[in-house]
Order: structure tokens, then sequence, then C-alpha cells
């Protein structure tokens, strides 16, 4: 028993450590695309990490890619990187399904505002990645890079899988709930998820809680992406957009980290437990001041209005989605799945005035999660309850499994708060990576990413 | 020379009139129906505000609706309400063709959550409105109703036409400049632009000051459909719906008014600018504090922030359209006008540093006017530069007119600052109608409505 992640022994796909050799002409966008396609060949068939591929458009891009740094003007440090997409977000040359039989052979032609900024940086958007249906619950076919039995996560299955298996060096994401951080933790990804609004979303605006966000196997790689179309496409509507620079920000020693417990803190299983306490001693053995929310009436407050937060989230997020589930079962009542549905009942339950309610406590949350600002660089905490769950499949006949793709339990509070969050795969957990997260105040991505590096230089990753 | 417009003697088409017949059963919403299909028989060879109607379909709804006042069981006030829907909104069973060859025979079988809510509250969706391609500036066919030489105004043309030509007693438009508060001036229409989220747009998020409003005969039916919708649909996703009785609320006699002169007021001609003063006498003798800017710093500080309100508009949303025209271009590039192209220029203009200044520059307008929060309890202005103006159409050939549908330039301030705004028939200028507009702080809608209904019943109509 037991998956074959050794986070000390793993080593992923890098972008960033080849710009040197493009320079030189000893190696080539068009070279590290085949060795992409040569991964994919070989894995593909296990993890099931794509919808859709397009080789030609893709091998064309690396060309013109290739000729750009032999004449020294690459577009940006992110010229010639394979992405993969998530298949929620719209890309021009390849169909939008949406992980959902409603949306079979969608293909609208069109790039999001992302996708766009990635090509004027120019990416090579390589293929679409495998979402839950609708970046829902109901689960695709892909699997655990590390052990097939297991779960990628969700609702980013594809992206934080492709990038576990080392298939492109980084991909795009998104999150709701849980479905950038918790994939990435499962998968022994680096992930952003942003401060709400700051990633243009572009037609992706119908939630109030979602972002886009790049999964990677670098931290270099992962603020590349980010920040590479942050520069083009801005945040969203009316928001601020992510800033730094554009070089990967600063190592950042944190004064003061908090744990965040959640509610999930009770159900962690005492190995992942006991892998979390061993970063956080090492961090405490740095110089850094761990609080814990044991006799921290600010802190216990804040945990305090996180409890209920999966439902005040889930209930948001049902609302929200109701029309665009509504139109598809009014339209193809056999292509939304029976998980996918439950949204509707959901927000029938929830209603107008029980919306507004939630939204005010939403923000009764982010009001106590201010009071820490000025104690607080970061709140610590798994990125999820554990390592990916084994994931055996409905039984045709019987009731639907609950949770298909993990338990968003520790990822809920980032989405609730609008907050950026980084998960770096500093753990295993029986041979499976479990991401160590850090959350900030809204607006503080770059510093969570200079505290990411800071901990990434300084702390020896845990196996138990 | 003139059109034929008098506000004393022109009689709207109401709908909230008929509710009592439709109870005693001496009037039904399918009888109600068909006067609005004379109607349009009559007069939409020269108005033309239709792009679609799907009469089978709207006949099979009011007589559901006929038949829930036969048994006293009226889904709500505006139950059999046969509505235009402008065609930005998504309906499943009419085409959403946006004004834009791109868009021909677009037909996504989908309902905007607004007009999800006006079905679930028993209107008739009756059809599609002509909107000016894409919501910007390039008109589309409809003429005003009161003079076919001159323009309805725009985007939200076929709406506003529709309503002044007494075809329907309300119509659906959206305003991200001027385009629901210009053409209603024109038409001589009530119209509420609500607080920026106010009423749900549905799919239609993609930018930061777009609004979803009534068009309406009367102060009744407007705000009935408004209210009708938010209590089913709501807000934006994260946003406070608007909220307020169901009922008209009542009038309200404001303390202190205040002239807003935005950078249109010089360029008013001399029987506007008459026709807007007795109003605002009339106000005055009947006991109204009227404020004006002269002297007053708080009103000079807040009108010379609107200096330069027109342009910051613009940039901001060519920015935030760039996405959706440039994928129109990619693959139509014969699908988009001249002038909808246009976006594009402005966008890469400004850039995604200029579109950050420019939030800013928006944020301070908008603290400059809650600075007036206390002392003013509606600002009052005209609700466009005069009247309709002669739309006599571009010349094959020749330079592009300027501002085919008007200009919205007193329409710039409330959507900058996502304040509410009422527009009442109240003026007619050479035959032809201008409104008087009251805008609010944000969530003031209901309140807004309110004085509207003191104005309506206070003050006596002008021509000039």
């Amino acid at each position: 028993m037991g998956g074959s992640y050794q986070p000390n022994l793993f080593s992923p796909l890098t972008f960033h450590t080849h710009l040197a050799a493009f320079e030189a002409g000893s190696d080539t966008p068009r070279a590290y695309l085949e060795r992409c396609l040569e991964t994919i060949a070989a894995k593909e068939s296990v993890v099931q990490a794509w919808v859709a591929i397009n080789e030609s458009a893709a091998r064309t891009q690396a060309d013109a890619s290739t000729a750009r740094w032999r004449t020294g003007r690459p577009l940006s440090q992110i010229d010639g990187m394979p992405v993969g997409i998530k298949d929620l977000l719209e890309t021009k040359d390849m169909p939008t399904q949406l992980g959902c039989a409603a949306f079979s052979g969608n293909f609208p032609k069109r790039d999001n505002a992302a996708v766009w900024a990635l090509r004027e940086a120019g990416a090579v958007i390589l293929g679409k990645t495998v979402t839950s249906e609708l970046g829902g619950a109901h689960p695709g076919p892909t699997s655990n890079p590390f052990d097939p039995a297991h779960t990628p996560g969700g609702s980013s299955s594809g992206s934080a899988a492709a990038v576990g298996a080392r298939m492109v060096p980084a991909a795009i994401g998104t999150q709701v709930g849980g479905s950038i951080i918790r994939p990435a933790s499962y998968c022994g990804n680096y992930a952003l998820k942003p401060t709400q609004g700051a990633i243009n979303r572009g037609e992706r605006q119908a939630t109030s809680m979602s972002t886009h966000g790049p999964h990677a196997g670098s931290l270099e790689d992962m603020w590349a992406v980010a920040i590479e179309i942050a520069l083009r496409a801005g945040g969203d509507p009316g928001r601020e957009a992510l800033s730094g620079p554009s070089a990967l920000p600063p190592s950042h020693k944190p004064r003061a980290l908090a744990v965040m417990e959640t509610e999930g803190w009770a159900a962690l299983d005492a190995a992942s437990r006991a892998a979390f306490e061993q970063i956080v001693a090492q961090l405490a053995a740095a110089g850094v001041q761990i609080l814990r929310r044991t006799g921290d009436p600010d802190l216990e407050n804040f945990e305090g209005a996180l409890a209920g937060a999966g439902a005040l989230a889930a209930d948001i997020t049902a609302w929200e989605n109701q029309w665009l589930t509504r139109n598809l079962v009014a339209q193809k009542p056999d292509g939304v799945s029976a998980r996918g549905k439950r949204v509707l009942d959901v927000a029938d339950r929830v209603g107008v005035d029980g919306y507004r309610e939630r939204l005010r406590k939403r923000e009764l949350l982010r009001d106590w999660y201010r009071r820490l600002a000025d104690r607080v660089d970061a709140m610590i905490a798994p990125a999820s309850p554990g390592p990916a769950p084994l994931w055996p499949g409905d039984t045709p006949g019987q009731p639907l499994l609950p949770r298909p793709t993990g338990d968003p339990v520790f990822n809920y509070p980032s989405s609730l708060l609008g907050a950026p969050v980084v998960t770096s795969p500093l753990t295993a957990v029986r041979g499976l990576p479990m991401g160590i997260q850090l959350m900030g105040q809204p607006g503080a991505d770059a510093r969570m990413v200079a505290i990411a590096r800071w901990l990434r230089d300084t702390v020896r990753p845990v196996s138990v």
C-alpha cells in the first residue's frame, strides 16, 4: 500500500531552468514540447489528464517561439512554455466541454481573456485538461499520477495531474470552493489561488468566489504564468489586478504565522497531522513565531466564524450557479449528472433572502479575518485533509458516493475570504503528496509567494 | 418642424391599471396581448423596435396567465404583462443576436437570469428589442416613436421605442454608459438604471458598469418589473439585490435636491435648459431646497471630478469589452462594424496599467459623491442633453457620423458611480420628450422611485 511520491526525490518538470539554453540555442521550445508530448504518450492512458490536445497547433506555436528565442526576441519569460488549460475556459482552437455531457462538442472558437494573454506572452496552448462536471463534484476520468487508485482531486483534476505527471510545467486551474489548491495538494504541485478578481476570468464571471490560477512544478513557473497573464489581461472588470515583480518575488521570512485549523482539523488523520506539525516545528526552530488558536481570542473568533464555512460556500455557489444549471437541465435533461442537478435543490432551499443573509455572513467572516492582518503574516494549514483519498468510482444502482474528488474543507476559508493562497509540495503521507498552504490578506499574493519561497529554501520536506 | 409629443396629453400604455379588470374577468391578459400586437402591427414598419417576436409562445403564455387570474391565483402583479427584452439578453425561445452581424442567427436557447425571473413571475416574454451593436455606438434601424427622423437613443433603442410607441407597457434595457436613461429620455419613458449589481445580469457580467433595468409607461409598472425580477433572481453574484416594497414605494418629498451639471451643461440648448429650469422652479416653489454648484465647495469638487467622465467611462468599458470584440473580429472580421472595432484601439491605448489608473480615478469620483450623501437627497438633471437629435444615417464612403444615438454626457456619472437613476417624462422640447433624472447614492433605488413619485404628483409637465 502507498504511492510512489517522495518529496525530496521527486523532480518536477520546470521551464524557467531552460531559458538560458533557449537563449544559447542548446535547447528549443520545440524540443521542449516534443519531450512533453513523449511524457504524455507514455502516461496518458493511465493518468487521463486531457480531454483535447492540439498537437499540430502546439508545434506551430513552439516553432514560432523557437524562432523568437533564436533571434533573441522572446515575448516573455514564458515564451514557448507548453500550458494546459482547464476545460472550463474557452479556447479558440479546441472544444470547451466543461466536463459536462450537455456541452459535448461545444466549440465556441473564442479565447478566454487569460488564454489570450498566455498566447500574447508566447505560451504554447497545448491542450484542455479534465475538469469535474461544470467545476462541481461529479468527477472526470483522471487518476492521481502517484497512485491511480486515488483521486487527483477536483475540479482542476487534469491540470493538477498533468503537472504532477511531468507532462507540462504549468497548467491553469480554477477554484470556487477548493478546486485549485486541493488537487494541487494531492498531485504535488505548487499552485496559486489568487485574490478574488486579481486574474481576469474573461467570460467566466458568474460566481462571486471563482478564480483562475496556475498549477506548476516550480514556484518560478507558477509565478511567471500568473504575472504574465495579469500584465496583459489584468484582473476582473473593476478589480485590482495581480501585481508584483515579473521575476519570482524575493524570499521573505515571516515574523508570525498562525495555524488555521478550520472545520477539518478534527478529522485530520494522525500521519497527516504529524507531517504538518513537523513542518511547523521546523518553522518555529527557524525563529518564526507560531500562533495557535487556543488562548488567542482573535484566532478563536476567526475559527469560530469558520464553523459552517463549507455549507456557507456551497450554498452561495449553488445559488450563483443555478441559472447555468437550470438552462442546461431545461435544454438537455440527460446532459447533467445527478450530482450536478443537486445544485438546484440547494438553490431552491437558499432562496433570494437566504442568499442575501449568507453574503452578510461571509462579510462578517471577512471582518474577523481583517482583524488578524496586523499580527499575522500568513495563515498556515494543510492544503487538504491528508493526501488524496481512494476513489473507487460509483456503483451503478447504488447511492452516489460522497466527495469523489476529496474534501475541500481546508479550502473553503480562502474562497469565502477572497484571499490569496499558495500551496507548496512539502510533505508526503503514505507515499502521496500533501501540500502546505499559506493564506494572506486579499492583495497579498506576491507576499505569499515570497513567503512560500522562503519556506522552500528553509524547510526540509517531510515524509511520514 | 417638431415631433408629436406633448407630455400632458400623451397617454402611455400601462398594465397595473388593468389588474382589477383581470380579477373581475372584464379584461384578460390574452386580450391585453392582442391589443399590444395590434399596436405593433400598426406601427412597427416605421418604428422598427423589434428584431424578433414570438407571437405563438406569447399567446400560450398569455392564455396560461389568463387562467391563473381567472382562478384568482396570479403569480405576481406582473402576471400576464407583455415585456420586450433587449436583444443582448439570452432568451430560450428566441435568437439573441446582439445587434451584431457576427451573432446573426445566434440562438443559444438559454434564459438570462432576469428573463427567467420574469417568466417565474408570469410575465409574457413577447419579443427581442433592437439594440445598437453589442450595446455600443453603432445604431440599429429603430426610429423615434414621436418623429422617425430622430434617433430613439441607444443602445436600448428598441425597448425605449416600443414603450414610447405604446406597443408594450414595459421592456428591459441595459446601460453601461447611458443606454437605459438616454433612450428613455428620448422616448418619453419612465426608466430605472439600478444600483450597480442590484438586478442580476446573469451571463452578462463582463463589464463593471453595466446594469439591467426596466423601461415603462408608468412608474408603477417600472417598479413592479424591477422588484419582481429582484425578488426571484436577486442581484449580481456577491452583490446586494434591489430591495423595497413590492408595491410602488410611497411618495417621498425630498428636503434638498442638487442640480448636477456634468460636462454636458454648457452645450445644453436654450429651450432644453429652460424646460429643465421650469421644473426646478416648480420644485423650489413647492419648498424643496435646490442646491447649485456655484459657491458650494462639495458640489464644485464633485463637478470638478466629473470633468473627463465621458472619456473615463469610455476607456474603462473599452478595456473590459476588448476580449469579446477581439474574439469576434478574429472569428468574423466582417461581422463587426467599423464603430464596433474602435473599442480595440481604445483598449490598446489604455493598457493594463492605464486601466488600473482609471479604476482609481473612478474610486476618487465615488469618494466625492459619498460626501454629498448627508446633504443631498438626490441629484437632479436633464436625462439627456435635450431631446432626441436627428439621425440622418451614415453616408457610404463618407466618414462615420459621431454619436448616432445621441450623447450620453448626462448619463456617464451614474454609470461611473454605480448609482441608481430614475428618469421621468416631465418635459417636452420642440414636440419631443426630454426626461428629468434623479440620481441617488448606491442602494437608494427605492428612495429615488419614491421621490420620482412625489415629483409626478407635484410637478406640472413642461412643454417648450
